[in-house]
């Protein structure tokens, strides 16, 4: 049995997969990955999801450059979620262009936007 | 509109919530919440999470005591994720004992166990 099969994919076989920054601690991504993005992570050594919208794999960074390098892989007790930790070579892992997907925070029932885009959203591709 | 019809709930109605340290960074937790669930976890400011296993709302540490304080609520640029930084009470947050749920990392194509328990996982409830 392969690390892969031990995986407890759901019944779209897709597990959800945390993608953190290895050294700041700064989650920055939650994407999905079928059997073979996370065969293709493991390989090539960089995060590679599977997007649900666009139905095929998606190797982060393949447009924008802006790719999450892998550091270490991760599984839970259930084994039904994925943390990556990566290095994020540009510094933008957000196609807003900000350094992180998760820039909203609740503040009096409203989410707020706490941090600016580190580069222009139009030059970011996926 | 409130923030919680902001979300993008998926088809049964969840989103995956993403549950982390706020003092360290580590990622504890990925649990899954209902709009009941999330507006719980804002009003009670801990974190509450739907079981999907059990069918019904999970206030964790209702039973551990191993409760997770919240700190701070943030949702990512599609709507569809929510990051919960928080501080675990008694330092655990894993039914097994253990600090995070996220204690075996792949080495070698074998997800290996790279943390011991905080506390026996017998003596831990939900």
């Amino acid at each position: 049995m392969t690390y892969a099969d031990q995986v407890l994919w759901n019944k779209d076989g897709l597990v959800p997969a945390i993608t953190q920054d290895a050294l700041s601690g700064r989650v920055l991504v939650l994407a999905w990955m079928n059997r073979e993005a996370l065969e293709t992570t493991v390989a090539e050594q960089r995060a590679v999801y599977w997007s649900r919208s666009r139905n095929k794999l998606w190797r982060k960074g393949e447009e924008s450059g802006n790719i999450l390098r892998l550091i270490e892989v991760q599984i839970d007790c259930d084994s039904d979620a994925i943390l990556l930790k990566v290095e994020a070579v540009n510094g933008i892992a957000c196609h807003t262009g900000r350094e992180s997907c998760f820039f909203k925070t609740l503040h009096d029932d409203n989410w707020e936007i706490v941090e600016s885009t580190v580069k222009k959203p139009k030059v970011i591709g996926p």
